[in-house]
């Protein structure tokens, strides 16, 4: 399959992973590998930097790509001030931008976003924003020069998939950077819905690292992701309201 | 992962392909190979037991069993005859019973299916039968005798899916038997889905044969059957109607 | 509006009330009123054809004409005997017909369902067989003569709605009899959504009745039900994936 | 049923009506009649403010209120400038907001829309934004002075119906101002759901003016919007997984 690229990144691996609800480091890992992820995210703002805790350490000693977040930022103030924190501490220049004031839903607010990735974008980072499925916000964050957007299927955590597939239909359509479903992800099927929509890749935690078995729900997305990504290529049949037979008498194959 | 035992036959690959719709041979057969299937179902009745032709003989040189199935039977009778004309064939005990008297939506006529396959089932065979996603008839199906139930998901050909995966899910938890979602799985995640709500493997053709690249769309098949499987075996992250932080202050991992 | 006919009644309301639920006589009272319904079903069996009792007396006092049913009958033969108890105790010929063994999910068992059907048809009723969304059952239930079939939406005070429009949909084009959407409606749209897919009727019991507000619930029904009805008839436009300007600058009217 | 108070005024009916698409000024006449509108939108863009012509003439002849609205407006700019037009040529103070750039969509542009609705709310207008089903944006909305706020169901004209529920609700918990559903609605059950999720009223044009019968659905809208602000207001069952008795052994009436 080809490859994802995302600002300086070059991914194979079509799924992000969040470290968010991991039980235990051992859990993470097992996770991580189960996945095949080349992209793990971790929240700036709680770590604060540090590297002396053994939780980061466990963090930086994954085989994988760190991507920081601004996770618990209000505002779009706070948010560049995190990035620029995590890029002096991780030594990386991307970014997953979230800015989320309102603890109930969890959701970006959309215009505090637009500011903190356009400053963000201007600062040299490579910026990857956590939006709401609105196609006219996603193509403003295009033009302020973000390496791709990130929509939400539905509330962070909730587990209830892609509320508006039609909406990510039109905002697949509205921009030419990479698209990366995040948030709201439940079960497989979601997955490979979110990619025959259109995505490029998917970013989840809660559905894996609170699943009653992790490391088996990692393989599923892993799966997920790809059986998604195919079907996308593969060129889905059209919906018929009747049915057709799949052995026709006029059928250019008899059976 | 776990076995499928059907009858007489214990399958390792929950993907099962039909035949229909196939433009050549040779997609066929790459189609197959993709999937990794292990069976494939064959049209009896256009073929009338022949194996003369051309056609036929490169479905028998497949590396897989062939499953006969009753295609464009209308009655009890006409299955109960072409079943007994397979097994003569073929040589295999396992039918998959079609009844089906109506070309506009295809749908299976469960009266004349539960007689047929009570005959069927009384003179030895292992019978599968396409079965519409009623419950109380997919008991009525185990308890003549079937070794396993296929309720459709939407009808033959109509590429839309899983109409009503309550329907699926109160089967499921109706019968001891397998169950095999059979009809309708337009995509890679209809296919998943059919995983998640327990069924224990998906049949499908046009989906594949149809698709503008069928080798392709047999890979994303693969992997969205195994996507789905284990996603129902890690136990899913339950809906809710508000967000949940993946990265909780008080979580056990800070990040 | 039109007339509905069902058998030797004509009604102009196309709203029929379940009592079931009710938690009072003067409850139920003020739910009949209010939703403007002229039948009312009654369950035979557990009344057991007694008019000594109050409750029975105030279904008597109703101003709307009863339809028993044969609710609790689990096999044809009680449902026929139920019937017969119904026509002897109430003066009427028509009759719900239910046959439900399943407790948890109270779904009709078609198979003893058409010979009920068949049997109380046989016999001179006006049957009105509550059945499951499967077009093919419905056929077969109005070729043995029943005057209408009842398609569930979901399961009996689930509340789930329509689980599956599109098989309502192929069912409304495979029969010439009225079509009365029965069990599942929870709520009004549910309702309007029935009558859009073409269903004459709607037969719902405790979406009003278990309603926090009864009175105000069968308000809401009954302006749901010709809600739907004009909508059908007036010819809705049509689903577009994109958006279609309703002011467009060369429209008939500016504005 | 309780009172609507936009700003200055106050409506007891809840359906507004667009008056895009329509055919003649009869058949605009008709279907403002059969809804029971106390409202109607026009477009200030076009009619450029004159009231010279004949269909701008119609359209002061009804009986109604005329809302103007910003339709063509791309940019906030622009908006201001035709709201303040509007308020000279009609002597209203109250007006629709739309801030449209992308013809394709007709999706809302919610950054101008902030704009222009601080703009003119701090200039005195009572201000209905057009927007997205955005929870924050709303609560910015409400925050800068809207007396209301307008989310749509989907893009204008698709009559796709409320793509997001569950965006919609989340939105009516968000806000403490009027939330008026606008743009997708295609048949009665899509109205009836948008009030049942505690929309407080329903604007819609091209469902009734593009209707194969405009008049008959004007009258579906009228009804289906009081059965959903009904059954809101009746406190609906629950959604139940399995079935539960409608007439239970126990229940406080025996039918």
């Amino acid at each position: 399959m080809d490859a994802l690229v995302l600002g300086e990144h070059t991914l194979t691996s079509r799924l992000l992973l969040g470290s968010g609800g991991a039980t235990s480091p051992d859990a993470l890992r097992a996770a991580v590998a189960a996945s095949g992820t080349q992209v793990v995210t971790v929240s700036m703002r709680r770590t604060g930097g540090s590297v002396a805790n053994g939780l980061t350490q466990e963090l930086l000693d994954l085989p994988v790509e760190l991507l920081p977040n601004t996770s618990g930022c209000r505002t779009a103030r706070e948010a560049v001030l995190v990035a620029e924190l995590a890029r002096e501490s991780l030594g990386t220049t991307w970014v997953k931008v979230e800015v989320v004031p309102d603890e109930r839903t969890l959701l970006p607010d959309v215009v505090e976003l637009l500011e903190a990735a356009e400053t963000l974008a201007d600062k040299g980072f490579d910026v990857l924003p956590y939006t709401t499925d609105d196609p006219l916000v996603a193509r403003r964050l295009q033009d302020v020069g973000c390496v791709a957007v990130m929509p939400l299927g539905s509330p962070i955590g909730s587990g209830l998939g892609i509320r508006n597939p039609h909406a990510i239909s039109l905002l697949r359509e509205s921009v030419d950077v990479p698209v990366i479903l995040d948030a709201g992800i439940g079960t497989a099927s979601d997955a490979a819905l979110a990619m025959e929509l259109g995505c490029d890749a998917v970013l989840l935690a809660s559905a894996v690292t609170r699943a009653s078995h992790p490391e088996v729900m990692a393989r599923a997305m892993r799966a997920a992701v790809e059986a998604g990504r195919l079907a996308r290529l593969a060129g889905r049949i059209p919906r018929r309201h009747l049915a057709q037979a799949s052995s026709p008498a006029d059928g250019v194959m008899g059976t």
